[in-house]
């Protein structure tokens, strides 16, 4: 615990990506945050924590699959990526691509206390921790293990079969008394790249009606735009290859409202 | 356990949904598989155990919001739908909508042990378990307690992101002994209600390829339609509100493949 307490005091602002419902985009969200805050003026200085160790993202999503962590004697280093964001997952540590990762809790709660104790973090200004789905274990121990959380953003996308269990986020950050930065709605209606026409593809509005019922602020809603998951395959994030698209400038106010309250 | 072998015993065939990234569509999957059993001649003998603790979806995609769980001296009820499918899930037992299950590892086990020794669960045809994502405590659990499980099906997305999380997911059912009937892609292709072009929204092709690479079967692709939002939203299966779409026929084909397969 006093080792965590050191090494996470040399990060200055730690904020949590997290949801209720899986496959709503925290990854995406957690990727092109970064990459815009490290583009921004930071580069070297912003670290995502994939902390879904069962199902691990983040690498594919920055064209990093297959890297390594490595150690050294100030401990174990995360690998930089392209546009300098630093990366800490699971999916560095397995030999295979499909070799699972069959743990129960309290393994997942010793292998996070060991990412937050072990690794080299150094001096940075932002930690983005990406959590997997639900209110289980990663998260509880996450929360629990990093008080001094500046906040959290909560993802979702339109529906209301997501926003039921977004609720439930919502209150389980409150419970943890963490605060809550805002919602952000993925997914948000897709431009047809052929006849230009908006289509609803996972239903309307949710985001905003989610975050007003709960009392919290929206922050914005991203579109949905096939090229998202393309680059998402080529690992590039999308805010770097596509930066004059809606979802990019709707990532980069997002940004801008963080950094708001990350100040405060 | 021997709770759990009487039980069980009185259920012929057990299938269990599951991914190795949340979001890919396992509920729905789950919902209209077991709409379809339901509505070919077996109303009232099929249930669905949503094993989704922390994120439970499936009340809501049929209608069955608010429901509560009785229970009598055989033990629990599950709670019975329009379409005469049965349903079991933490969402019944939770006082409103937004409270979260904020659990570890542990107590989930113990949850999902209970569900299965203390529902009434009546001589039944078929039970469908959507589990929620990851190789976790859940999922575990599930294979653990019933070994006699007839298969599980495996459902994606086209994109490489969730490719490699999907492996895992194969990888883990090998690991733990089960038959694993295939692979079902989910949103796929998607054609615009306007103009009639199709959208690759989530990239192409994913679905079959993992299961090449895998060997395993692939099922079949359920084209992604912005009414399958709408119906979940509403409470309503899909292939019951929309029997004559192709996502409805692919459901219905991918079903045969499934009843072919626990026949044998």
């Amino acid at each position: 615990m006093e080792l965590i307490e050191t090494r996470m005091g040399k990060i200055e602002h730690k904020i949590a990506i997290i949801s209720g419902k899986g496959g709503v985009g925290k990854s995406l969200v957690t990727v092109n945050l970064a990459t815009g805050l490290a583009t921004s003026g930071r580069h070297g200085d912003v670290v995502i924590l994939d902390a879904d160790l069962t199902g691990p993202c983040v690498p594919k999503m920055m064209g990093l699959k297959g890297e390594r962590l490595s150690a050294g004697p100030p401990g174990i280093f995360p690998v930089t990526g392209d546009v300098g964001v630093k990366v800490v997952s699971m999916d560095f540590l397995l030999p295979t691509e499909d070799a699972p990762v069959i743990w129960r809790g309290p393994l997942k709660m010793s292998a996070i206390r060991q990412f937050l104790s072990e690794v080299a973090w150094g001096p940075l200004e932002f930690l983005l921790v990406d959590l997997p789905p639900g209110t289980g274990d990663e998260s509880l121990s996450i929360l629990q293990l990093l008080p001094e959380m500046d906040g959290v953003v909560i993802v979702t996308i339109p529906s209301e079969v997501s926003q039921s269990v977004v609720k439930k986020a919502i209150t389980f950050a409150r419970k943890m008394g963490v605060p809550i930065f805002g919602v952000v709605e993925n997914m948000s209606g897709m431009v047809c790249p052929h006849c230009g026409e908006t289509i609803e593809v996972f239903s309307k509005g949710g985001g905003r009606r989610v975050a007003e019922e709960m009392g919290v602020e929206f922050l914005g809603s991203i579109p949905l735009d096939p090229r998202i998951s393309a680059d998402s395959d080529e690992g590039i994030p999308f805010i770097i290859k596509h930066p004059e698209s809606p979802a990019s400038k709707a990532f980069m106010e997002i940004l801008e409202k963080i950094e708001t309250k990350v100040k405060e």
